[in-house]
């Protein structure tokens, strides 16, 4: 008969708690991945899970392909546990999280090349950072670079609104978001900063060499930084018909990428 | 002396409460606003406001601006009462209210001609909504008409998402939005369905006659409604170039009403 966990207390669950920080998911390289789909997700792109904790309750009602999926990676020598309901309420901040939570290894993608990037300048909001690396990932921009202020990609919130799209392509976290620029720059990237100071359209002459293009999106309450905007090759605004007074980050985020986008590939 | 209300049992404190459900909402033709943003918002777009509920914290602590348009409105004889804290956060949902809670008509704009308008089909969840209704502002379409089950747009996050386009253009409930299709149709809009079955681009002959144009998005989970695809002249999608399965909602709402925008006004 199998042991379930159903202490708050249990020394191991106390250690799979801390990662719901930051600074212990730097200190172990590792983070936690609620539900389903992430877990699925997880698992296609070779994310390496070392811990599955679920209750009975979900491994009862799950499907068979789920099912499928979790004997798989249990066999491989993963860590597996059945918990009680509270004690998986414990590993996370949801307030109905689906049943199952899986302890992975952080992600460490390379590319040596990519021609269109994004640069995130001090992204806070958790829902917002999560949406963004989403509509990076289905507008088909090669990276993202964070500045060091923007929230913990790995953020149990920034996680559920990628939908796994974290697992997707590579998103660093710099120190110096300036001398990344920099280096950018000298690599032939023609950088573009997203600013209440820019003007409306991306115009008939933008020349873009080779298309490789870098678009910068700042924080949601003071744009991106003046010392990064002193960067930019070209300030670009969204311009506002109506009556709103700006738009949500990652809306207008999502509304450049693909105009960009378009004019690439035009 | 003024006298603070510090019991969240009195009986004007419950029936004020009670409009955090859409059904007293509804009997009262009357909603809740939350935080200086809104209420200053609803001042200048001259909604209604019938009651101001405030804590001496956050009297002591606004500025200059917001003040005197609290005494403005005091001063036309609207229902002005301090409360405890206690009592504030009794009448909303977010953890950290501000201190300014105010209760307004709700607003009845009318528009007999418009040329763009949005109609959302079940969208659920409401910082999707809210977001998108200041999406719609931001683009300058004239009108949002909500399907039979769209989340209502007096809920709280709604407004918050929001952040005061609600009072900026008008925003109607129809309880058929088939009819209401059928009708526009016979006034000659052109209806643009986003749909999964729709093609990636508007085309270059994509004929809008007066530029009379209505574009349809979908419920979060299931897209628009197969009856409601039907009766479309045009089924649009985003290309998605990366790995992402789909685009939030409010996102892709964005993107593809930039991107006619910039269609209609070439």
């Amino acid at each position: 008969m199998e042991e379930i966990i159903s202490s708050r207390q249990n020394i191991q669950i106390k250690k799979i708690r801390g990662l719901l920080q930051k600074k212990n998911r730097q200190k172990e390289d590792a983070f936690l991945l609620n539900g389903t789909k992430l877990f699925m997700e997880a698992f296609t792109w070779g994310v390496t899970i070392t811990h599955i904790f679920l209750t009975t309750h979900y491994i009862e009602q799950t499907d068979d392909k789920v099912k499928q999926t979790i004997e798989k990676v249990r066999s491989s020598g993963v860590l597996y546990q059945s918990v009680s309901e509270s004690v998986l309420k414990s590993l996370t901040s949801e307030q109905n999280p689906e049943g199952i939570i899986v302890r992975a290894k952080k992600v460490k993608l390379n590319k040596n090349f990519f021609s269109n990037c994004v640069i995130l300048d001090n992204i806070r909001d958790p829902g917002n950072m999560g949406t963004i690396i989403r509509t990076v990932d289905a507008a088909g921009f090669d990276a993202i670079i964070c500045s060091e202020c923007c929230v913990d990609i790995y953020n149990e919130k920034v996680l559920r609104a990628a939908m796994g799209s974290n697992f997707h392509f590579p998103i660093f976290q710099t120190q110096n978001v300036l001398q990344e620029i920099d280096k950018l720059k000298k690599q032939g990237y023609f950088i573009i900063g997203t600013s209440l100071d820019g003007i409306e359209t991306l115009g008939e002459n933008l020349s873009v060499p080779n298309q490789k293009v870098i678009i910068i999106f700042g924080s949601e309450s003071h744009g991106i930084s003046p010392v990064v905007e002193a960067q930019c090759d070209f300030l670009w605004k969204l311009p506002i018909w109506g009556n709103a007074e700006s738009l949500n980050v990652a809306v207008s985020a999502g509304i450049m990428m693909y105009l960009l986008k378009e004019k690439l590939n035009n």
